[in-house]
């Protein structure tokens, strides 16, 4: 565990980085959290659920940072509200790096001794946790830099994989289903309530929508009939100018994409990626397709590959059956967001390395699109 | 066929009868549409769907109308837009009853000529959409009288019945279930494709909460703990500033409501109602109990009296498997409104006879409240 | 007194003559009042600052309208918003017309008593009061009339002069000049403090600006070069999206504007109305000339006819010298308004008759135009 | 020339020292502008407005620079927004560093030619704007720190000095004054056109209003009175839950206030800043008193000290008679903010030394407070 523990927080630090100081403290939407603010909340996470509930030696590194570095857990406490993250200067980065340190090596020698399973169980969490910001922290980098107007470079990696076979739509018969998380395994607490859930017989395809198809999509004029779109779908890409996927410039009658290796021309070849839950209905309805819902993905996910790309579905994000949260603060993880938010299943080459499985439900509104998501259709 | 259409015409017109000419063209918010549009809009509706398709002879009351009376319809041209629908005098509602006696016999007359399936359909739907806006004119005119300072009444009914049986919770097993509209007889798009579905054993009360019961909630500090709320919910009711169902207002210390008949004190024995989705998944958290989903709710109906309030359920507005929309401007009836809505189930007391049934999909966003609705617990 | 007083609130009444009940209520913009609050609120003035202060024997028509009819006297208790002025459809038209009956007839057997110079200077505000209103209505009649789809009209009249003599520059020599009202007639608080202003020698021109000469500037591109345009006018243009005045619209490549006689291909003899600040002041960049300051204007008003518009000038609604405001609610009326706002000076073809002077000051902020308003230069 | 221009660029940079890296990139509201913009935009002035000009042989630093940190000057190209300036982590602060030494060297070569009078003018002109930055990020940093939640401390100086001799009224006589610019010396276009202004008689004070006198102010009630008030202002306190001076803090019933040397209870010798206009008036309406017009002040500024912190006028902010702006980009400099802003005039700590001069004319918004203001009354 202490191996696992300390791989995680290294990993953090790693993605971090290619960054220059500057880079660190920025908000450059109400999304997006600084990369600081990641460093450090994660680490906050430790102090408040392990260290302070368990660890009776232990003292705060500073009282004002549980403050300044809670998310949302309105059961511990004051918070900075989102929007003003990215104006603070302090403490400085140097400063949430010692932090970090102080944390890591208290957790380390609590591991050394002997823990029961409820704190266990705890820092599994907390190892998710941080696990989940490292993810947030590719998109919330790359929406820095990528809206800047010199379009600087992050690095190499986090790069989807070609689409290299021909697409073929796989069968799965009608049926009761078990649906949900089973086992001794960690998952999260939306994951529980395995329970039955009947399917309809449907056709769903190997491969995600590439940006060649895409673009067909595009220049079909899909985004300039309404026949396509939801009714909010259509309002949100006419306000906010909508005319492709988020990253993409038309250059002087080319297409042109931001990736964490700077301005590139768009890759055909590649996986279709940044788009809102309404551009990828909108596709599978000019497509005269569908997206699947999350039961028929977690049924037919042994069929195909899948984790290039979170893949959106038509399913809302709602409690299972006998779904409870958790006593205290945890339980404000997942509860709480069950409304107006989509599923998407999968995961991406932004996800930590064993991090996701079948059954784990990742959650957006339907107009988020600086996420790592694609499509894949089902008829 | 006649007689039908003409009563549901004139139902539209005997809920206008207690409106003074000035009540006619306010729009009190923007969810909110004029008395004075809802009897030209469904007028239009017979105009745009049925006459001028089918009647080769008809020639429009007025060009102009289709502009000002369609509502969302993007493939019938150019609308105007819902927030500026309560700035328009012109025409005057004298004007507008006369496009409605000019339509309405038109229709007569077509209806007394042999009309094959396809019409006799539109009809259907014709009659439906305008008993719809009935139900919005009463949700509407409560909204515009309710909020004025002066309180002003409107008349009798719309009073739903109080509780007079002691709650029971009624069981249900488990098991796979059809779901969805059967039969020759009229249903809308949004409930066809009748499908099975697997739903766990579960009980459902028998009564709606009553007023007595929120108030419980109420006082017992609902509206102060976030851990009821989602987190959606939780700054709604903030930024809000709400603290109890619509049109409730506390005066020196005691509890009064607007109701068409004016300012009454809360009357214990009925069911609560003007709730948002947000209010009444709270409630339910309060209680340890749960909203029942459309599913359970739908296998359930029978077992109790339903009618009096539509009834929010924890499901979101997706499309049953194999939904296809109608073709044409029709098609934008309901699919193109299936995101970030919430499912209510049943009639209430300012439903049309006749006009609803156990697989009618209600549905509107998490926060809105002026609609007739109310809770229905599971546990 | 008598008559005048009679004479005013007929006119009031007058204005209204082609109206229908629909257009009394409704409030096309957050700066428009519906016709039935102006009817309303100067009888709401007559009562609140006449009857309940000095006729012992009176008794308000109805105490709720102090309420909905006050506009902006904070010492005179709670005043409904003014977004919200144009959802109150109760009182009825016809009940309003009832409570200005009720309160002229009050007034006028006040009048009919012997009165003390104190009420007498009341009474005569009153009257300039309800002018000022007559005034307002006629802007706000157009704004509601000439913002619907359907360009209704209104009637006869509020047409501006054509301009029939050659333009010329009058000369006025530089020196110490008197500014503001004299003498024992009405004027209002911000007019008084005479006082002296070294004026420094300039040429003004005898004409406003023509339609043809604004639509010269126009069609040289002055909407689109920023160096004519203040920095916030050039905000304000490219956020509205303006181009032209008020009411002018662009059909098939011809200009027409919304006059209350309906829609009218624009009269090129007319002098141009209806224009900002921001406009009037760019088009004098253009010309390579100059609005007056309110002192030029007064000091040489003489010397022109004035009357058919309010002419913008360039000087700051700004308190004079010993500018002190009456004591109570009537101290409201102008001082406190002195800030962000520009003044305009003579009259317009809306003005109610012999209700303004050579020292009267208009004041409207710089972004605003449904006024009846116009350009002079000086150079 | 060289030492003086050299000594100004260096003063830019003293400024710096006490900052961290991450306090450079952060844009704390619309109005601040984040430190290293202020650096690098003072240098692309130089570089755009003398170098590009009159050096044939200057190659720019980059070219994309021009784009990054044009603050307004529409005549030179597109500019970044004002609200964005504080997502661009790159260039670094380093980087940022090194163009104002690459400007600064090639600045100095061009001074050390023989240069006429057309080149040394805008020098002039360049080092005043340096200098105006250099006051801006004063209120900057101040505004950057002090609305953080840790309310770090930047270092020494910048605060005002005790008043310490009694307030007596100076007495001014009536008559025609000289005002604006004379002489050859360095003044900005909005000073110019030295002109005649009569000015009644009037008396002003030797001091500015101290902490002390203004707690009486708000401790008699002066926020809640709207009789005090500007109706803009009256609604600006309301909607921005204003009741005190920018950085004052009630904490446990003292009133402390953020200081460049962190946060310290309010010293009641000190004068009274971080005002708004509609505050300063109030304060004068409460007095009995009121502000001086900028004339006025201008006539009596040989009599008073000033220089402590810049004082509202009770002047917007318009052309002087014959004003007219200097041809190309720099004509951009004053004449497009002439309205809707108010005069400040004298000086502040946070001024460059020489900066400013009894003809200087200051201007702000009447919600502005940020910046170093004061108040002295007229009476």
């Amino acid at each position: 565990m202490i191996n696992r523990f300390l791989e995680v927080r290294n990993q953090s630090e790693i993605l971090c980085e290619p960054l220059l100081i500057e880079d660190y403290s920025v908000q450059a939407s109400e999304f997006v959290s600084p990369p600081k603010w990641h460093l450090a909340h994660v680490t906050w996470f430790w102090e408040e659920f392990v260290l302070t509930k368990f660890d009776p030696n232990y003292t705060p590194y500073n009282e004002e940072f549980s403050f300044l570095f809670n998310s949302y857990y309105n059961n511990v406490g004051k918070r900075v509200l989102r929007p003003v993250r990215g104006l603070m200067t302090r403490p400085s980065v140097q400063e949430v790096y010692s932090y970090r340190r102080f944390v890591t090596e208290a957790i380390v020698n609590l591991l050394s001794t002997k823990l029961d399973k409820e704190v266990l169980d705890i820092i599994e969490i907390g190892i998710n946790h941080e696990q989940q910001h490292q993810e947030l922290f590719v998109y919330d980098i790359k929406y820095i830099l990528g809206n800047q107007p010199t379009f600087p470079t992050y690095g190499t990696g986090f790069t989807p994989k070609a689409i290299n076979q021909a697409t073929e739509f796989l069968k799965v018969d009608s049926g009761v289903y078990d649906i949900g998380h089973q086992g001794a395994d960690f998952s999260f607490d939306n994951e529980l309530g395995n329970h039955k859930v009947y399917v309809t017989d449907f056709e769903i395809s190997n491969n995600l929508v590439s940006n060649k198809e895409y673009l067909e999509f595009i220049e079909a004029g899909g985004y300039k009939d309404f026949n396509f779109w939801h009714d909010e779908g259509w309002s949100w890409i006419n306000e906010n100018k909508i005319q492709a996927p988020l990253y993409w410039h038309k250059i002087e009658g080319e297409w042109w994409n931001y990736t964490l290796q700077g301005l590139q021309k768009v890759d055909l070849t590649l996986p279709v990626m940044h788009l809102s839950f309404y551009e990828a209905f909108a596709y599978s309805q000019w497509k005269g397709q569908r997206l699947p819902t999350e039961f028929e993905w977690e049924i037919a996910s042994d069929k195909f590959d899948w984790g290039q790309l979170w893949e959106w579905t038509y399913s809302a994000y709602l409690p299972y059956p006998n779904f409870s949260k958790s006593p205290g603060a945890l339980g404000e993880y997942n509860g709480k967001f069950m409304v107006n938010q989509m599923v998407l299943r999968g995961g991406s080459v932004a996800t930590a390395a064993g991090h996701s499985r079948k059954t784990y439900r990742n959650f957006f509104h339907p107009n988020m699109r600086w996420q790592y998501n694609g499509i894949r259709l089902v008829k």
